[in-house]
């Protein structure tokens, strides 16, 4: 999965400049041995050569041509987010990452630049992503084996087609694999607005089931809410207006929700646990608030809550590519029918640092931040 | 379930006195009717009108002898337990609990003192329980349905027999129906002293099962720690003890445990999570430090935890007569075969008032309170 990195390993970088003008030149030259093979273009990439601060230890670099072996394919990178989980692996606080020094990324699409000798049922110019993700897209040319590449629809938008696998298909898992919902049931869930709660609604909808949003409370939150209504959104409330005694008296028609998800914690976790029924299952997928979940005791026997965990990463790593995909085509199969959408800002790939200082939300509040190259 | 509280509910009692010399003497009639029928005798009840502090509303009165219906057995009583749920039901706080005014008690045994017309398979002088548990049982006869009793054998000690039903079946439930562990897999719990605490100690140790056992500060922790041990603890700390950076390295040879048992709550809980395994579970059966439960959302995503609850009364409910009196009686063999023990002090009927303080607490930690009829 880490070719591009493991062939990192061989350089050892001399870096000059600013951040945006930074260039890395390899010292090893055992690259040219490989003069008469068949070469990938140079690679501009985002690298870092230790853990820390993201906006510090990035640089942009350029990186040399490696050789595309018998089975490799290289993809001329057309797209690829930041997600948290990207922040976090260069922070080095993420529990999976590729060793030092690593070009940063994990998700990504790109058009197939050329192929190796031994490589069938991928050519040139098809629309290929990094399928399950493996790190290392945020560079302009990535080589991996083949088997890591997954052709789609060349009508799919590069920008969905870069971000699909994590937070719409985390969306989808969550929904299938925790409590067997019916049409008519509802789910309730804070961090609405994120792009992970923004597919929750949606596949939600298509599957007749309702959604209780919970959002913060901010600037825009009734722009926030008249969008996440217009996605399909049963409710949406800030979490300021659940500070009632019984939050489940403002269900209305909605039934109590026997699945709750949570990217927040602290009190915005506790509100999805208000609104539970009895027996219900919450599933934490993400901690935005740095807060820990409180529960008391009586929650898990008396009202006999279940809390869980989701972690796509785990979910992809116990082989399961094949099943990966076929999710990741049915979601983007929705995305081209118009069924599946979520808001996001495409930057250019010089501008990367502005980017990430979004993502960063040194900025305030922006939606996901998608690099075109 | 509730038949004599149901007769109950015909009687207006007039109360006289202080607690320990109250008498209930009924002002309807109704029971005239069954003059010529198969009556009980008079029965010496703790009973409460209204739900509130246990030591105050809770008074010993005579209640009038009751019709033994066709179907009906009359159990002189032997023994019953003070458990907290008990005393939650008195409080009104617990969720599920007879209508008032009511007599206290929920487990129980006595001996069969006589039966219905209509009653085959039980005689006078029979050795029976409530199973599962009814409401009711702390008076000197009660008059309930033939379906309400299971006959044991007559070798039980009554102490055991009185209350084999919730903390040890508790404590078997929670091994069985959580997580698969296997011979040589571990165990967490805190409150380890506990009735329930003491039984997995020795229900895990028939199956190989190790455990590492959480206990609070006290004085005479170290008596605490001399017990458990003997029981077949394979670890036990104070909380204290614990209060190091990495619990795991305490672990010696003992693996990481897959599962975790909670009664206590607040930083007790805590370590119990501290311990348990990647994907481990921990199921929370009690809250004796009325602190919540405080989980960060990366215990959840990444260490994959797992938290639910047990409520064995809900368990019981769920229509497992039958699988609830097989257990018992399995429990109620390891027990005659001394394979399985723990602490409780037996008080005589007439010194309730005394048990039920040392039940709550006011006399400073006490074992499991039994009355002896």
């Amino acid at each position: 999965m880490a070719a591009a990195c493991v062939r990192l390993m061989t350089l050892k970088p001399i870096i000059h400049g600013t951040s945006s003008s930074t260039f890395l030149r390899p010292t090893s030259l055992k690259f040219r041995a490989y003069s008469t093979a068949l070469m990938s273009p140079p690679s501009t990439a985002i690298f870092y050569q230790d853990h820390g601060p993201p906006d510090t230890v990035t640089k942009v670099v350029e990186m040399p041509p490696v050789e595309i072996k018998a089975n490799d394919v290289c993809v001329k990178m057309l797209a690829a987010p930041i997600n948290p989980s990207d922040i976090n692996r260069i922070q080095g606080v993420y529990p999976v990452r590729p060793p030092v020094p690593a070009v940063g990324g994990y998700e990504g699409v790109g058009e197939v630049h050329s192929v190796g000798s031994a490589v069938n049922g991928l050519s040139p110019g098809d629309l290929v992503m990094a399928s399950p993700p493996s790190p290392g897209t945020w560079q302009t040319h990535v080589v991996k084996d083949k088997s890591l590449w997954h052709i789609i629809d060349k009508g799919t938008p590069v920008e969905y087609a870069a971000t699909v696998t994590i937070n719409p298909l985390t969306a989808l898992r969550m929904i299938e694999d925790y409590v067997d919902l019916k049409s008519g049931d509802a789910i309730v869930q804070n961090g609405a607005t994120s792009m992970v709660g923004q597919c929750v609604i949606q596949l939600a909808k298509l599957r007749g089931i309702h959604t209780i949003n919970i959002i913060r409370d901010r600037t825009g939150s009734d722009e926030a809410k008249e969008k996440l209504t217009k996605l399909g959104a049963d409710e949406v409330y800030t979490e300021s207006q659940l500070d009632v005694k019984n939050v489940k008296s403002l269900l209305g028609n909605v039934p109590e929700p026997a699945l709750g998800f949570n990217c927040v914690g602290g009190n915005a976790a506790s509100l999805v646990l208000k609104f539970l029924r009895q027996g219900g299952t919450m599933v934490t997928y993400g901690g935005m608030s740095k807060k820990p979940i409180t529960v008391s005791t009586t929650a898990f026997i008396f009202k006999e809550l279940s809390l869980k965990g989701f972690w796509l990463q785990k979910w992809i790593s116990s082989d399961k590519t094949d099943e990966c995909r076929k999710m990741t085509d049915y979601l983007l199969g929705l995305i081209r029918e118009g069924k599946l959408k979520y808001d996001m800002e495409l930057t250019p790939f010089n501008e990367f640092h502005t980017a990430l200082d979004k993502s960063l939300g040194k900025l305030g509040s922006q939606p996901k931040q998608v690099i075109k190259f």
